[in-house]
């Protein structure tokens, strides 16, 4: 192995953690779409449907990127970290329903991982 | 150039019209995605938005094997083609609404344009 | 909950196995392509490479159709299956390679769980 | 029609010149994937291949915020703005090859117009 192949592993191994913050919070959140536009209403509304929609894209996104051992991935993160972040804060406040609040539990997780990941030297 | 290389120049370009329905009918789909979502009721249904998105999506991966040179470009465009034409029936349905009729034969062309890809020797 | 509801739940969680092995498939292939290019050789011959980006696409298609709780999820978890054991026959074939057998494992893995998926009542 | 859903639309049109960039960026790249691939060398070098694949996939996250009508566009146009402009330096160095030029074109124009956007009040 190349010491290039075994530094590309090693930096892997670190965004291991982050890689699968994002997968989560990616598959909570499409799982959260479905559940919002059944219940209907406030759950429904535009907003909050596309931001779920926008929230789960970006972690795909930023996932791909550190699966690929990308040199840009602190710029998918920091942009993940972000929305994720205003992801959590809308679904937090609809604060009596249980899948609502495990969805801003997952994005808030992945918002703190991803930002950890954007400011590392 | 290799003979190889050429002949996935050539593919690319018979591809060429089927890879611009696809992005198309994408395009369009994501947009009606925004509209059904601010319309709400039967546009806004669970069903209807799921299968927007879903056509979104088929249309996003046939695009990218086919850009891609793919050997697997007909499997992906076969199941684009069926999925694209239970969008269009969907959206015809709404039969006074000019963007869903705009999005119907959108999904209807792409429908037509995978199917002839799909069976292509 | 209305009855409706409830039953797309418990598709959901019939599903979750099959969404697992896409979700983990996708991934592995990823960090396979990055793997192969640093490689060189065979290992990032033009066909093999993109056959890894067309698994890893399917895989992601395949798991958003199914955590969406799409109708549709029947035709692309048929078409993530064979593209799957096409994957895992590539990957097989460079015997001599830790790596590329991990690969060639989950993509086997995920088209057996997405070819029963496909064939489900 | 809402005063909400009329303005949507406008920011949509305001928008169609930034998405037709970024889809035609995406599409460029990943064609220009497969031919990288085909010829090898430094063409084919991981760190390179891997910006195409980055480049391809934040236009199309970037242009699918877009398409939503998302509030959130602004951050995944800068990520994409300063993305394409790596790509498009590190195409523009393989300066003897025309579908490189061609490609690094792609990418120029498509950072102005994300950074445009990013920057709009």
């Amino acid at each position: 192995m190349t010491e290039r192949a075994r530094q590309s592993m090693l930096n892997s191994e670190n965004m291991q953690p982050c890689i699968q913050e994002c997968l989560n919070c990616h598959s909570i959140c499409l799982t959260t779409v479905a559940y919002c536009l059944q219940k209907g209403g406030a759950h429904a509304e535009a907003a909050h449907v596309r931001l779920l929609l926008d929230c789960a894209e970006i972690c795909q996104t930023s996932a791909n990127f550190m699966l690929r051992g990308s040199d840009q991935h602190r710029r998918t993160c920091a942009v993940c970290a972000a929305i994720c972040e205003i992801c959590a804060e809308a679904c937090a406040r609809m604060s009596d329903d249980p899948p609502m609040q495990n969805c801003a539990e997952a994005c808030r997780r992945c918002a703190e991982s991803c930002r950890g990941m954007a400011m590392a030297a």
